[in-house]
């Protein structure tokens, strides 16, 4: 190349041609196009768009008129209420940190988090100033409290520096707001609940929030004005992004505060709910309804979107039955949520059912906006051979992996050895393209030199109709160094003896693979519907 | 704020979470994960996304094996075939720049071109062989011409450096090709057919490219695997994006040489053409179509995209009752094709065909990825009253905004004055903040001290049943400084005569913006359907 280069000559970014990538500009774009739509609704409330832009700049601009600034944390703990909708847009306007924290943490670990984000600002749902408090209590420098409200649940009176009302008060509904100087800026911090050690501080950034709304819109073709159901706690990977993706399709937020199939079934029907999200437990519930709490919702099709373990095929065959629609994902903390899709062909819809349950029990190709994906030998970074047999692990890269762990620059380096994010996650990789995930790195069982998938193992059992929830962990022994060990929940009113069982997994697994000893037991979860095998490895110690 | 940013340290972007944006992730992931779909249709030639993908991957590989580079200019002149498709990713992959050409333009402005824009490669239809004979006779420094092929066309001996299909052949079908270092980097160059002085050369970057597929995607709310119909010239603004924007939703690109009824008609019949985009004369080909063209199909409903003049409310009701939806679009050859959209409200359905065509006449509002728009002062860049009265120039702001003009400083700085894009088109703003255009600012009438908006007075005209087509234009006057005088070409079949016209303006029209002239005769129009308003002008001089 010689070093003449008109096309680089004068032509510099200017404020005319390029503007960070932010979310934000969704929410004005809906409040300013479809002022009068319903952005929101919850119980007795229903808030327009124009409404809700001027909430959320009340909270930017209230924030910072008290001092909050760029890259300050501001951390929630709510279920999926307005003011934790608000939160997502109104922080960001301040230039601050979303920190959403689980609401199912223990003290200690929500005070581990509010100390190591350095949250300046604690907003706290009417429901939890226990756990708050007793948090709050371990913290040396306290931040500033806002109590939230809610029409179902009483306010504590003397919680709190300032009610959220009364802040938003403060503020000003036509401030603009303080917008991202660089797309690169952080715009979100999500903790894993990391199963050993202390939770890791995931950061997000303006570009990829943008960009995994748009990523989700195409994935799960979404139409403009979706109502959106918020199953899926807003504190898991912000929602999955969601608060931004139904905002830049001028949707309606539909919030929720506990998940109950009654109520799921009432909005769907009476809210016109067209997609919702949820671990596979949430399916499971609303298939296990009772006839009084199912409602009909008159031949629409429902879109239901899951991440985790793959859906048996009998659960996708109801769900079916019931009007939903499936679309299985798979993400990390590490990746805004979903960036890998099992993407649905056309061709497939003549499969039994069972061969389709087969077909979306894989996790599947990249998110349009995930720009690379590959199974490898995670100490070579060599790709596996696409044969749906070599186990390596899932590599992503792309402009929708996280900014990297806060403080934490060991964490970050060894995540992103090699130019590559580096998931944990086991899999193999299938001659079209689409990867399955075998296991949890941490979750395989070596048995006499042999590598055993947990995940497999589960399979096999999932298959028995008896089985509702199962867990399979590497139990020590002296003479095969681990064996496999089932942990299993029954189907209400169904039985299965070990014996049966044991009978039932030699029939579908490897010998060496099927379990050497059975539990019968309610399998312990976490909030977000992943099950807790640290707890059952404890409980299998030698 | 301070020294202390935890969620700037040790945070840096590298490979794994920081990709430059680009459409070529868009046939790569295509390619992986529908190998097989059928990529483009054209005549005879059917091929898939495999297939594709290994031609760009060899056309790319082959240019860089001729020495062609990161920013060198790659010129095409070409109807929509094949070739002109496959050059939308091949010549990025190989890290340079592609710069399709009007395939009406007169040779001493190709040869300009070729020349301006510093073309090393030019590859050439076989039907435009005389025209690229005569343009490269005035080039000093001919390029290396490659000559295409097409199956509707036979080839000419003799002419051209290398044929297109064995410069294919040079070429490696798994090189993954050079991608951009930096998404700023140039992907395309279109010349504006400015009506004056000499071509401008708008520069696209890869940026920009990729974020108005996306925004096609929202906009027109497309579904996976889209079968598009090639009606707009893929050199106009790079076909709106839709080359990449079809290939980001795995969809079927069906080539068209030329723009007839009897073809259009076929190929949403036979191929399942969903999507086509068009200027107004193409609803008007499809709409004049004798019987023996027309062709039903069958209930579908196809999405037709327009820009440029509004359609009038007798056409949008004959486009509806055949089977079309339209969507109205604005934009310039500087926001990479359209950029302004008037979206559509639900509770406008209800109103009748006639106020529907009222509000479907209004530009709107932004793409969502286009960060601003206003109407304002041009001097002083003040935003004007959104009363649906005051006119102002309308102005842009965002990632969909070229870098800038090509070697031409002065007119970049001039249209990016105070940190906004000029689009030199005037109109209102709505109350409701839809634009609506009035008038490009050289195309306003000045008479009596009064502005009369010509587009004002020819959609008084279009609202004669005879009246086919239109233009106005100022006529030099001794009194009034100007006035306004039409050219009017008639439906066939129809009359009406000056004394008519004039009668039936006078009844929709201030009297001081009634034609004080009529002509009748044939519109000239430029090859994107736009009116020549110049040649018209020439007609009126004193």
């Amino acid at each position: 190349m010689s070093e003449h280069n008109p096309f680089e000559e004068n032509l510099e970014p200017g404020p005319a041609n390029h503007v960070p990538l932010t979310p934000l500009t969704f929410l004005e774009r809906a409040a300013e196009v479809f002022p009068g739509r319903t952005a929101l609704l919850h119980g007795p409330i229903a808030r327009s768009w124009r409404e809700e832009l001027e909430r959320c700049r009340r909270l930017g601009s209230a924030l910072r008129a008290r001092g909050i600034g760029r890259d300050d944390t501001v951390a929630i703990v709510a279920p999926n209420t307005p003011p934790l909708f608000e939160a997502h847009f109104g922080v960001a306007l301040a230039g601050a940190v979303l920190n959403a924290i689980n609401t199912r943490l223990d003290a200690a670990t929500v005070a581990f988090i509010l100390k190591h984000g350095e949250a300046k600002v604690f907003l706290v749902d009417p429901g939890l100033i226990d756990l708050a408090r007793q948090a709050l209590a371990l913290c040396a420098t306290p931040p500033l409290v806002v109590a939230l409200d809610d029409p179902f649940v009483p306010m504590t009176e003397g919680f709190g520096d300032v009610t959220y009302e009364a802040l938003l008060a403060e503020g000003d509904p036509q401030d603009p707001g303080i917008w991202p100087e660089d797309e690169w800026q952080a715009i979100a911090l999500n903790y894993t609940s990391g199963t050993t050690g202390d939770p890791k501080g995931v950061v997000y950034h303006h570009r990829g929030a943008a960009l995994l709304a748009y990523g989700n819109v195409m994935t799960w073709d979404m139409a403009p004005h979706p109502v959106y159901l918020w199953t899926l706690p807003m504190f898991h990977c912000n929602g999955w992004c969601f608060p931004w993706t139904v905002t830049a399709l001028a949707g309606t937020h539909v919030c929720l505060r506990a998940v109950e199939a009654a109520e799921i079934y009432r909005l769907i029907a009476e809210a016109g709910v067209t997609h919702l999200c949820g671990a596979p437990i949430v399916m499971q519930m609303l298939m296990n309804a009772g006839a009084a709490e199912h409602r009909d919702f008159g031949g629409r099709v429902v879109q239901f979107m899951t991440a985790g373990a793959a859906p048996p095929a009998a659960l996708l065959e109801r769900m079916t039955s019931y009007g939903f629609a499936v679309t299985h994902v798979y993400g990390l903390t590490e990746v805004y949520g979903p960036a890998v899709v099992c993407d649905w062909k056309p061709e497939w819809n003549g499969l039994s059912l069972d061969q389709q349950a087969r077909i979306k029990a894989r996790q599947g190709v990249t998110y349009p906006v995930l720009e690379e994906m590959m199974v490898a030998n995670p100490e070579t970074l060599e790709p596996l051979p696409r044969d749906g047999q070599s186990l390596g692990e899932v590599m992503l890269r792309g402009n929708v992996v996280m900014k990297g762990y806060l403080k934490n620059p060991k964490a970050t380096e060894e995540a992103f050895a090699g130019g590559w994010f580096h998931t944990g996650d086991l899999g193999v990789w299938h001659p079209d393209g689409y990867i399955e995930l075998k296991d949890r790195s941490k979750d395989i069982i070596i048995s006499g030199g042999e590598n055993i998938s947990s995940i497999e193992v589960e399979g096999a059992l999932y298959r028995h109709p008896a089985v509702a929830a199962c867990a399979v962990v590497a139990k020590p022994d002296e003479r095969w160094g681990e064996i496999p060990f089932a942990f299993v929940e029954l189907r209400d009113g169904m039985t299965a003896t070990a014996e049966e069982l044991l009978e039932h997994s030699r029939h579908h697994l490897a010998r060496f693979k099927v379990p050497k000893g059975f539990a019968f037991m309610a399998i312990p979860k976490t909030s977000t519907g992943k099950i807790q095998k640290f707890a059952l490895r404890e409980k299998v110690k030698i």
